[in-house]
């Protein structure tokens, strides 16, 4: 609760109390004097609430429990039901804003909560672990959605669902490019999306570079995330298409020096850079080779997709 | 933590007891005997921790504290690391899962949390409130993300990122379909971007009916939302459209007994309906009728398109 004035924290304290006795709570009240109150309400069966009284008009109130079935979630929603109604009649009108969160869960077989690589959090609907392993690069999870099916997690950090075609189709260019009869080079896309859907629209040859780093990735991939790939991991050769896996910097190194050109290179790396070689000093400076070496091997109107 | 192991309650207390007091925090027991032990450790500045040891291998370490500033932020950061450090060291090999969740930021200016519509806990980059304001019909939020651009948020729900062109495309026949010199009807829609995208390829012309429930999502998005609608939401009339601010029921009924066809009638309705009108009986009573008015204006060779 955010009020519009300074709380009366033990008007607060006294008015709340009641609802969390009748549950058969027992309180333990610290004060603060300058900093407002903390009040612990403790259960018989392990379930216990924060209270926090914050003077200058914030009121938090924390339920944690075990084994959370419905009962309890009901339970949990009518405990905070009375307290939003003991609330609204004590400060009338002057809540400037009540918000409840859902229910985190803690300690369950599948973990539901993948934060962003800006640190927002954000949790799935996962109901499955479908593949879990360690490369000596990173961990590789892939967890099954009910919303976007299987999810491809390399350490942590959400990189890409079966349903997210719409990531491919704009890395690809959005549907605006002709690949018919040209020469493509992609750099990393280890889970397959782009070689599967180049490969759809009849291109002279696709050549995908995935360092050993994405082996595993590849592994997973071929066998849980067939929505992106399809077939096409299958082999790392077919008719119109050849997987390397090696390190792409002296790949395009090789090329550059062979005069080996491309109608289109499609830099599908991670975003921050995982890298066995040693020659780059940053990040930066990782990301400018790889562009300085990609224009090397582009046709005069070739074109480069990134990120 | 989870543990592969049963906890011993007391180790994991002793163990982690020196990190909090080192902070000057102060310390409250709570055994519970056959549910384990909630340890709350206070801080002199307002802060407490919540250490939750449960007998059968889960240990929850919770953090609150006001006015969170880098700081702070770091010196949580260290006290986990040291809890881990600790943890590692006591357990040994058999903790199944570390998981340490990001900030939940409460009591701000500004609300970053907006669930799903299926309960599931998602945070946003919010930096403004551009738009707040309740109609006789529900709450309507523009809200700023840096990565989304504006979102039309309508009671808690997000609608649509000014970033979800996606979505528009999606519901228009994702971009196979050609409106040149058709006749389409869109039912809801009033944040504008089908319209604004259906425009832009030369239709007939292109009927819009939005209740007088959308009359204030209108207002916000024709100010807020323009890489959505652009400014096709600026007048009622356009060469090639037209807005109707009126229940979708009784126009479909019109048209349908003055037997004017569509070639198209995209239902962008909410979801969940909310409605003015007093003849359905449920949800889906209110979805068959639309769906049944709707087969009545379609041409032959029509399409209908939704969520």
């Amino acid at each position: 609760f955010s009020l519009n004035l300074a709380a009366d924290c033990n008007a607060v304290l006294k008015a709340l109390q009641p609802i969390f006795q009748e549950q058969g709570m027992t309180e333990t009240v610290h004060n603060w004097e300058d900093h407002g109150y903390l009040v612990t309400y403790i259960k018989k069966n392990g379930s216990f609430a924060n209270l926090r009284i914050h003077p200058h008009g914030l009121v938090l109130v924390d339920l944690q429990s075990y084994n959370d079935d419905m009962k309890g979630r009901e339970e949990v929603d009518q405990l905070l039901n009375k307290v939003e109604e003991r609330m609204k009649e004590l400060i009338h009108g002057n809540i400037k804003r009540v918000k409840r969160l859902p229910a985190i869960l803690r300690g369950g077989v599948i973990d539901r909560y993948w934060p962003t690589a800006d640190g927002r959090l954000v949790e799935y609907d996962i109901d499955e672990v479908v593949y879990d392993e360690d490369s000596p690069f990173q961990n590789i999870k892939i967890l099954h959605s009910k919303q976007f099916g299987n999810i491809l997690i390399l350490s942590g950090d959400v990189n890409l669902a079966e349903s997210d075609l719409a990531y491919t189709q704009a890395i690809m260019g959005s549907g605006k490019e002709d690949y018919t009869g040209k020469e493509v080079l992609i750099l990393g896309g280890g889970d397959g999306g782009i070689l599967y859907e180049i490969v759809k629209l009849k291109p002279k040859m696709v050549t995908m570079v995935a360092s050993n780093i994405d082996q595993m990735v590849i592994d997973g991939c071929k066998k849980h995330m067939r929505k992106t790939c399809g077939d096409v991991l299958d082999n790392l050769k077919g008719e119109c298409y050849q997987v390397l896996i090696e390190d792409c910097i002296p790949v395009l190194k090789r090329y550059a020096k062979e005069g080996r050109m491309f109608d289109y290179v499609i830099n599908d790396l991670t975003a921050v850079p995982i890298s066995t070689s040693p020659e780059e000093d940053s990040t930066w400076e990782f990301l400018r080779l790889i562009l300085d070496l990609s224009m090397k091997v582009l046709k005069q109107d070739g074109k480069y997709f990134t990120q």
